[in-house]
C-alpha cells in the first residue's frame, strides 16, 4: 500500500493567500454590494508596460510561421534574455555575474520553492521572522523542520530570527548555527531593507560558518535610498556562499506572466561539488523553460523604452506607498517601510491580533491587508498593506481608514 | 557546514536530451557545412494553429488595457480552461471528472517530475523499461530508488518492467509489489500502447495492491485505433487509484508555450487523506500558475476552430510516422510504434549498441535520433526517431537512411 509524504499534515492551516481569498469570497458572497478595495496579496493593477506589449506580439507572430517558430527552449532560459540580465542587473553594478550562472524560470515562488531541494535533509535554515510563507512551508513538505507548535507557531528544527520594531527589523546573527540563511531584502512583509555595510557582515558571517545564503531579491527595483543593496553580489565574497532569486512581477509587472530567474555562482561549492550543476541538474530534470513569449517580454524589460516605462510605472506605485505612510500616520498609526519596498508595516492598534485586525478592516472598510501574523509569530501585532492597488482605490482605502 | 542533497550525485550522467544535445552542436561545429536533420528529442516545427496565435494576441491586449489585465492566476488555473477540460477531454469520452479534480500546470515535464514529491520516501516505483527518464531521475533526486548500479545501468530499488518486442511491448505485472506504478501511454519512446481491456486489468491490480497509478498521457491525440482509451479513467475504478498527466505539447505544439495538467480525483485518497488536496496544497506552496495568455491559448485548443486545425497538424506529423515507418521498413529494418503515437522504434542493425548507431546515423546520414538505451537498459539495441520534423525533412532524412 502506498503512504504519502507525511511532512504534509504538519503544515499548520493552508497556503496564507488561499486563506485571505476565502475569507474574502465569503464576506463579498454574504455582501453582494460592498465594493471591497483589496491591498492584501502583492498583486499587481497596472497594466503591462507598452514595450512589453509590442514584444508579446511580436513574439506571438513568430510562433504562428513556421520560420521563426520556436520548441523547447534552452534549459537555462534564452541567450538573448539570459546576457540582457548580466549585463544590466549586475556588470553595470560590478557583480561578475556570467550569464551561465543565470537559471530562467516561471518565477521567484516556483524558485524559491524548489531551490532547497539540492540541500540536505539535515541542513537547518533560518528564516526572518517575519517573512514570505514559502520558505518555511517547502522546507517543512522536506521534512527538514521538525514538528511544529500549534501554540508558538514554530517549527522545533527552524532558527527564527525575530524582526520587530524593537531592533529596527534588523536580524541578529542566530545563536544556533544554521546551514541555509534566507533573506527577502527588501523585506516582505516589513517592507524593510539592510544598509550594503550590514548586508556585508551577512556574507562575512555565512562565509564564515560555511552557510548558504538564500537571497531574495524580488523588490529590488523598489530601493531608493544609495546605501541599500540591488544585488548581494555588491557584496564582496557573496560568489562564495550566496544564491539570487529575482522576480520580474514587481518590477515589471508580470505577476500573470510569470517569469524570473535564479543566480548560482559557479564558486559557490560543498567541496568539490558546484551547486550550479546540481541546480542545472534540478533544472534539468524537471522544468522545461519559461514560455519563449514570455522570455521576450523579459528581454523587453532592459530595453531602452521598457526601462523607461517602468520607471513610471514603479514610481506610479511608490506614489501609492506614500498615500498609505502618511496616510496611516494621520489616522495615527505606526508604521514602517515604504521607502525602499513597495509594503508597508503597522502596528495594529490597541493591542489587536493580526487576524482580528483583518476582520476589523475588511469588514469595516471593506480593505483586504495581510494579517502579519501569517508570515511568523513575530508578525503578530502587525499588518501589512501593499502599494500595489491602483491610485484611487488607494486614496478610498485610506479615506475608509481614516474615518474608521 | 551546510551540506548537498547526495542523491544528485548517484545520478548517471547527465539528462539524456541535454547529452544529444552537446553531442549534435559538437559535430555541428565540427561539421558546419553538414545540414543536421533532428528527428531526436521530441520537439514539434510546426507552427501555432491560427486560432491559438488569434487567441494569444487577444490576450496580450487584454494584459496592455488597466481594465482587463489579469495578476495573478487562481491557484488551480482558470475555470475558463478546467471547464473546457473537464468537457472535452472527459466527459465527454464519459469520464466523471470535475474542473476542481484539474491542475493546471506548466507542463506535464514539470508535473511527471514534481508528482512523486506528495507520496513518502519510502514508496517503490515501478517504471516501464524503456520510458522516458525523468519518472525515475526525479524519484532518484528524492532518494527513492536506492543505488545505481552502472555495469547493468539499473537502480536497486526500481522496479523495471521491460517492454520489448519479445512480450510485444506489454508490461507484466512486476513480481515484487509496488506503490506508485508510471504508465506512459500511447508510449514513449516505443510508440506502442496497450488495448483498453489490458489497462483495466492495471487498474484492477493497482486498485487491489494499494498502489497508485501515474498515469502520462502526453501521446493521446495520436491515438487511432478505436480499442486503445484516451484517458484510464476511461477503465472502471481508475479514480480510486489514478493521476493523469496531460500536456498541450504534442496535441497542439506547446512545446515552447509550456502549459500541462494533471488530474487529481477527489476519490483517491490514502486512508483519509486525500490526494487531490496534498497536491493541491503543493501547487499553492511551490507554483504560481501558468500565464493567462497561454492559458487562453489552451483554451482556444478546445475552441471549434482550434479543434479543426490541430486535427489537420496531427494528421501531419502522422505521415510524417508513416513516411519513416514505411522507409525503414523498406530499408529492412525491424520497426514499432508510429501508429498510435508520433514515435517510431527500431531495432538497430547488426546488433549494434544505440548509442554507436546514434553516431553512426549522425555521422553517415546527418540524422539525430534518440538511442533506446537513453530510456532505460531494455532500450538497448533500439532506437527512437520522431515524426515531429517538416515533412520535407523527414522525407530526406529517410532517403539518407535507406541510402546508408
Amino acid at each position: 500500500m502506498f503512504q504519502i509524504n507525511d511532512n504534509y499534515l504538519k503544515l499548520p492551516g493552508s497556503y496564507l493567500f488561499s486563506t485571505i481569498g476565502k475569507k474574502v469570497n465569503a464576506f463579498q458572497a454574504a455582501n453582494p454590494d460592498k465594493d471591497i478595495i483589496r491591498l492584501g496579496i502583492g498583486d499587481v493593477t497596472q497594466p503591462l508596460a507598452p514595450a512589453i506589449i509590442e514584444a508579446l506580439h511580436r513574439a506571438v507572430d513568430e510562433m504562428g510561421n513556421a520560420d521563426t517558430f520556436r520548441g523547447y527552449a534552452p534549459d537555462l532560459g534564452y541567450e538573448f534574455l539570459r546576457n540582457a540580465i548580466a549585463e544590466q542587473d549586475y556588470q553595470k553594478r560590478g557583480c561578475g555575474i556570467a550569464p551561465d550562472e543565470i537559471f530562467v524560470s516561471d518565477g521567484a515562488k516556483s524558485d524559491s520553492g524548489n531551490i532547497q531541494e539540492i540541500f540536505s535533509d539535515g541542513c537547518r535554515i533560518a528564516v526572518c521572522d517575519p517573512v514570505y510563507p514559502v520558505y518555511v512551508d517547502s522546507n517543512a513538505m522536506a521534512g527538514r523542520t521538525g514538528t511544529y507548535d500549534a501554540d508558538k507557531e514554530m517549527w522545533s528544527r527552524v532558527i527564527y530570527m525575530p524582526c520587530t520594531a524593537e531592533n529596527d527589523f534588523v536580524p541578529e546573527f542566530p545563536k544556533e548555527t544554521p546551514d541555509l540563511i534566507y533573506l527577502c531584502l527588501p523585506n516582505n512583509p516589513t517592507g524593510t531593507t539592510l544598509p550594503k555595510e550590514k548586508l556585508q557582515e551577512w556574507v562575512d558571517y555565512a562565509n564564515r560558518i560555511g552557510a548558504v545564503i538564500i537571497y531574495d531579491a524580488a523588490y529590488e527595483a523598489y530601493i531608493s535610498e544609495n546605501n541599500v543593496a540591488h544585488s548581494i553580489y555588491e557584496c564582496s565574497g557573496a560568489e562564495t556562499c550566496a544564491i539570487e532569486i529575482r522576480s520580474f512581477s514587481k518590477n515589471a509587472g508580470f505577476t500573470g506572466l510569470r517569469l524570473g530567474f535564479t543566480v548560482v555562482p559557479k564558486a559557490l561549492k560543498c567541496g568539490e561539488v558546484s551547486l550550479n550543476a546540481l541546480w542545472a541538474r534540478r533544472h534539468g530534470t524537471k522544468f522545461n523553460g519559461a514560455p519563449y513569449i514570455v522570455q521576450r517580454a523579459g528581454e523587453a524589460v532592459y530595453s531602452e523604452a521598457g526601462r523607461a516605462q517602468l520607471k513610471e510605472q514603479i514610481a506610479y506605485y511608490m506614489r501609492n506607498a506614500k498615500v498609505i505612510k502618511d496616510g496611516l500616520k494621520d489616522a495615527g498609526y505606526t508604521v514602517f517601510g515604504g521607502v525602499n519596498a513597495p509594503y508597508i508595516w503597522l502596528k495594529t492598534p490597541e493591542g489587536m491580533s493580526s487576524w482580528d485586525f483583518f476582520d476589523h478592516l475588511l469588514e469595516n472598510a471593506n480593505v483586504v491587508g495581510t494579517p502579519g501574523s501569517g508570515f511568523g509569530p513575530s508578525g503578530e501585532g502587525y499588518f501589512r498593506l501593499t502599494a500595489f492597488g491602483n491610485y484611487e482605490n488607494t486614496v478610498r482605502a485610506l479615506e475608509r481608514i481614516k474615518a474608521l
